[in-house]
């Protein structure tokens, strides 16, 4: 009988032991794809892509009997030789080959010249070769950077005692009602996908008392901007026995340090490839929402339109404000109108025209929405009727509070957008793998 | 100007506190929801349910003048009052309370009694009041094996090189086809939900080499078993490089190490409260398809109906043939036949009847799929040819190995089903937070 113990040795060698100084001089067997080739004569610079990077190997003629002719770029290879010490190449070394096996062979040269630095396409060519484009290394380094945003939030709340759930993503209705929903056939009854895992997380604070998710939600927006996405990736936490919003805002703060760290420390290369420079985060502005909207108007001598809402000019210049007079990328705003909140966010006891709910802006653009939620079951029923709304499809959300529930709140941070900002995109279908708009379906 | 700095007083300790030696004869704030009352008189027991556990409080009379006819099952509350050894009481103290401080009140009495050690209720009670019924201490401790598990499979993963991507669950075609997809409308264009990421990683693996991803699936199977749920959670790896499928194995085996340290190390209490002995996964045997049916069929006396498939009640005594003969709770079964594999599995080119991929058997049931894929354009063209199977749809995923890809492979591991083998659940839907079923969308 065989048996599978959880080791397996590699011939190929690892990145770390590629760059040690241990193997200088020494022969090494690597694998990789063959992202470019400078052919110069009786030498040829072959540059293998690896996930780690890019790696310099050298075809000389006199060394080996391969010929430069036998190998093409979007090759698979394992490569045997030398380890050489090289100033003039990258990581100040090559591999002098003496044996190049080939992995797999390309049917077609690639449609796109991913080896530029800076990919020189239209965005919707990259996204129509989206599997070939993110071959380019600049392009996909947005998405380890991505990796460790979702990463730091999940390390962060286990650390805090949250617990992670997941959630149904097909349901009878949606969380937030409205028409922005895509519907489905659920063997022949209607069903919905879940915009937000909004009503079941606030459930869950009556069981596990903080919980998150990390997941897919869907709107069926008919927007195609620069900001919105049909399907994206959320962030989300909701926490049981808050002492006030404001706490939810703390736990915020908390995780965007806890991220800074990571990014700091497990992702430093891609952190030069895209020259971001880490935003500080250690303190992070609070501004009530009309105040911020006072300061924005009376600073940029702008006229406020509508007090009731904030336009995306206005949450612009609400982040310059912020940076110019605090050198904060981020701002907090708070107690939004509550005729712009859904029905489930708590008024303020003090001015119910507000609630006590928050805004994150990140360099100008909304990636946060969170707050306080209403835990009794009799003013929940009664916001519902004063709203005109219905209590239809919520039966199973009302019963939860009916049998008790602890004070909670809670936010969604937008994957893609935080990323965005991070990195300084100007469009979210950047830092999405693959993204859905009203006009993509594919791939 | 307030400024959030990431830190937060509470009024209220944590439960590291309330277990600690120093803190016996102090002043204690506490809060948590009230599990159960016990009223003997002049004495009543409030048990506080904490998402660490349960907390047991007296209520004197002589020391308060609260009464306990205030009190009621339900409700949240903050407890202040000293806290005092009590070798009767679970952890060996109890907080003798001076003042109680409510903080919301449930509007009606439970409709299942939580405070049971186990809930003898039926599923599908217990699954219309999912909400209520969790808050039972043992239900929910199901939930935080779950977590630990989807955990260990990232941090493993992690550390083994791996990206984290985040693939799109609306398209435009499943990628297994077939008549299982759950459709919809995308702006007026048919779409479908994935049934996996399959597609996704494998493409993404000519990107990062090595990725995962946990997330959502979607299966419109009219079973109504205990084995299937029609949306899940799959843990998905797909792998660049490999040197043979073997090495799939190699690496699902390290995480399930891993993830029985992780278990053995943080979520002591849950595997208590459940009776979990957690399996040997230090070696485990592999055993080819045609040899396994044969062992079963010789020592059980079970004629073989199919030599193609393997049956539940095969899959069940293979299990119980690893266990007898070499004492192990999981098998790998490889080389399983060709066409019951779907198009881009890798035959096996000693014996093209086989394919080079494996399930893996957990205590009788399949937890796992996995294998070598093809990585050639034209061997899967010709495959996809072969089988009368259409291109149509799958353009883009051809494309990617048009322009080349590495040798790879990968595995989906379904969370419930792993999670409800190692707590020995006999029903999947014990193990999904809300399941859906096909006569089940809500709660």
């Amino acid at each position: 009988m065989e048996f599978i113990d959880g080791t397996w040795e590699k011939e190929t060698c690892g990145w770390d032991v590629l760059m040690s100084e241990k193997m200088l001089g020494r022969e090494v067997c690597v694998d990789g794809a063959i992202h470019s080739i400078r052919n110069m004569g009786d030498v040829a610079f072959i540059i293998l892509r690896k996930k780690e990077g890019l790696f310099q190997c050298v075809l000389e003629k006199k060394e080996t009997d391969l010929s430069i002719h036998q190998i093409r770029e979007a090759m698979t290879v394992r490569v045997k030789g030398v380890l050489l010490k090289e100033e003039r190449a990258p990581h100040n070394r090559e591999l002098c080959i003496c044996k190049l096996e080939i992995l797999s062979v390309p049917a077609e040269p690639l449609p796109i010249a991913i080896d530029k630095w800076k990919l020189n396409t239209s965005l919707e060519a990259k996204l129509d070769y989206r599997t070939v484009s993110l071959r380019n290394v600049r392009e996909r380094s947005k998405f380890k950077i991505q990796e460790a945003l979702a990463r730091a939030f999940r390390d962060y709340l286990y650390g805090q005692g949250f617990t992670e759930i997941h959630t149904p993503k097909i349901g009878s209705k949606g969380a937030e009602g409205g028409a922005n929903v895509f519907k489905l056939a659920y063997f022949h009854k209607p069903a919905v996908l879940a915009q937000s895992p909004q009503f079941y997380k606030q459930m869950m604070t009556g069981v596990f008392d903080r919980v998150f998710e990390t997941g897919p939600v869907f709107r069926a927006e008919k927007h195609n901007t620069k900001r919105h996405l049909n399907e994206y990736t959320s962030l989300d936490f909701e926490m049981g026995y808050i002492d006030s919003f404001e706490e939810i805002m703390a736990m915020e703060t908390g995780f965007l340090k806890y991220a800074m760290e990571l990014l700091e420390k497990d992702y430093e290369k891609e952190l030069s490839i895209l020259k971001i420079k880490l935003p500080d985060v250690s303190r992070i502005p609070a501004v009530r929402f009309d105040t911020a909207k006072e300061l924005a108007a009376e600073k940029y001598h702008r006229k406020i339109r509508n007090p009731y809402d904030l336009e995306p000019e206005e949450e612009s210049l609400i982040g310059r404000y912020f940076k110019e007079e605090y050198g904060s990328d981020f701002v907090f705003v708070t107690h939004y109108p509550s005729k712009k909140r859904p029905f489930y966010a708590m008024d303020d006891p003090e001015d119910e025209r507000y609630t006590l709910s928050f805004d994150l802006l990140f360099r100008g653009l909304e990636i946060t929405t969170g707050g306080q939620r209403i835990h009794d079951y009799e003013t929940l029923r009664k916001k519902i009727a004063d709203r005109g709304m219905s209590e239809e499809g919520m039966e199973q959300y009302l019963d939860t509070f009916k049998y008790g529930m602890p004070p909670h709140g809670g936010l969604g941070i937008g994957l893609e957008r935080l990323t965005m900002q991070l990195i300084g995109e100007d469009n979210v279908k950047e830092t999405c793998l693959f993204p859905r708009y009203m006009n993509r379906l594919e791939p």
